[in-house]
């Protein structure tokens, strides 16, 4: 058995304990440190057999680590770290503000190029396998439409939203999609649908003693931008069932693409789908999969940004290509 | 614009006609011409207006093609044409006689590699966009379980069956999955589950004037190896309906991984399906993406036998990588 991978996390919230977990059910992997930005004595792991550093010390590691997860968010922490990363180590993350994924990618190429290092961008589910489901679907099926819905997920704004209106003790948002919208385009109908069409509101909510559960409603499902133009339906509940339903991040979505063949103008529907019991959970294990990837791609020479779309599916299995064609395909 | 790609297709039955329909959805490619064993003279197109050849005469053509889309059958035209063509082309074909792809990789992989080709076998749906999901889930969520249902789908070999029962003039045969199969896998519940506990089979006659029905039936449902272990229907249909309704090849499947995440143990279920007016239709579909790519590949240097799980997502597309990432990320 050739060594394990070495890796790292650097960011310890949601996601840098799931890679943790995720890296658990990886042999091939052994996890090596977390970097923290916080005192590293005040970091808590869920397996605290490996060393927590101060992330201002993570380049004296730079022979230590064959690939970093970088697990901080896309606002701030990664805009700032990730061209500092890629220019000292393999690096995978979860970007995923849609519209800077060019400039965020050309960001990350000069250094990791510089450093002879792969600096793989926007792995998770989306951007990430969505994408990739996307692009397999208009690359086969040219003549056709690509349709995205999300949910049933739990929005984080909308929940906000919810928890700003008078009388609301405790309150979360799911998005779901609609089911009638998606058959319509299960059917091969190829239907226009905005986002409002393709999706629905479902609250679940929590009042303060004092208020009043119509006056409550009215003001969420008439509330502009967030709920005014959707279908939304609000339900109370006590806090009991709150704390013991309402606690979790689940997320998910489909994409679906409607197209016809030639010859035959048969219709014809591929559709991929996520029912994810936890949000963080599955994109840190996504994330672990395409570190795997990301140092393989370095060994073969590699060097400069990449997503989802430039990784060979194989190269995200620790089985050999051979094993993987006797046992996959 | 970059000169479109020259493409060639050696076969024309179901499957090449649809390559040729595929070809015209996509503009960066150009059909040179189709190759066949009959009398070129013989062979009529779905579009005339591209020149027929004889398979004998191929090797004059070798610089004239970038990639050919092999178009015969698994059992025994790719065996034989795979190496020689592999010898002379980048290739593509759907070889899907599951267990003997490593030894038909193998076959393919000296000759190409002698040849500096590409040689991209097993493409298709299963083998091929099912291998693949199969693979992105195992290698995301390490601990769970795959499952693949087939259909609905035309089976050639059960229409076969139950045609040969006396007092069937007219007769097809439906795989289906099962409904409650499929519900418990996606629950997150991870059962285990034969093959038979996956499917229905549902079929549909046209009595001979003389014949009883119930005695049709009842040969059919207690058939051994084909029906008997299997909830099968039987549905009796007049030879018009049966002419309008079961003319066509539908097919599709479904891979579902059903895994548990490490961090909160946290059911995550990922799932893929196809549903196909045109079994063969899609088929070409495929092959045609994946020509481009056999093209890109060499082009890129690369030169041996590959499968899907060796093919970049973004090597399918017409666009560019940066375009990819603008739209698709």
């Amino acid at each position: 058995m050739t060594a394990p991978i070495r890796v790292a996390i650097a960011g310890y919230g949601n996601l840098g304990r799931g890679a943790q977990a995720a890296i658990k059910q990886s042999p091939d992997m052994q996890l090596v440190g977390v970097f923290s930005r916080r005192d590293p004595s005040s970091v808590t792991l869920i397996d605290a057999s490996v060393p927590v550093y101060s992330m201002d010390d993570i380049e004296h590691y730079k022979n230590d680590i064959d690939v970093l997860i970088l697990c901080g968010g896309s606002k701030s922490d990664l805009p700032e770290q990730g061209p500092y990363l890629a220019s000292l180590f393999n690096i995978v993350d979860s970007f995923d503000t849609h519209a800077n994924i060019p400039d965020y990618y050309a960001a990350l190429d000069t250094p990791a190029t510089q450093a002879g290092k792969v600096a793989l961008l926007s792995v998770g589910w989306d951007p990430g396998l969505f994408s990739i489901n996307r692009l397999y679907g208009e690359a086969i099926l040219p003549a056709g439409e690509t349709y995205t819905f999300w949910g049933k997920g739990l929005s984080q704004g909308h929940s906000d939203a919810v928890r700003r209106v008078a009388g609301v003790k405790s309150g979360v948002q799911y998005t779901l999609p609609s089911e009638s919208a998606m058959a319509r385009v299960r059917s091969g109908e190829q239907p226009q649908l905005t986002t409002r069409e393709k999706h629905t509101r479902e609250c679940f909510i929590v009042l303060e003693e004092s208020a009043d559960a119509d006056t409550v409603r009215e003001a969420i499902v008439t509330m502009p931008n967030y709920f005014a133009d959707f279908d939304t339906s609000v339900n109370f509940i006590d806090q009991a069932t709150f704390d013991a339903e309402h606690q979790s991040m689940p997320h998910g979505g489909f994409v679906i693409r409607s197209g016809v063949s030639g010859a035959e103008q048969a219709n014809q529907v591929l559709e991929f789908s996520l029912k994810l019991g936890s949000n963080p959970g599955f994109t840190s294990s996504v994330l672990v999969a395409y570190a795997r990837a990301a140092f393989k791609m370095n060994q073969n020479g590699e060097q400069g940004a990449r997503t989802v779309l430039d990784v060979a599916p194989g190269l995200l299995s620790p089985k050999s290509p051979a094993q993987l064609r006797k046992e996959l395909l």
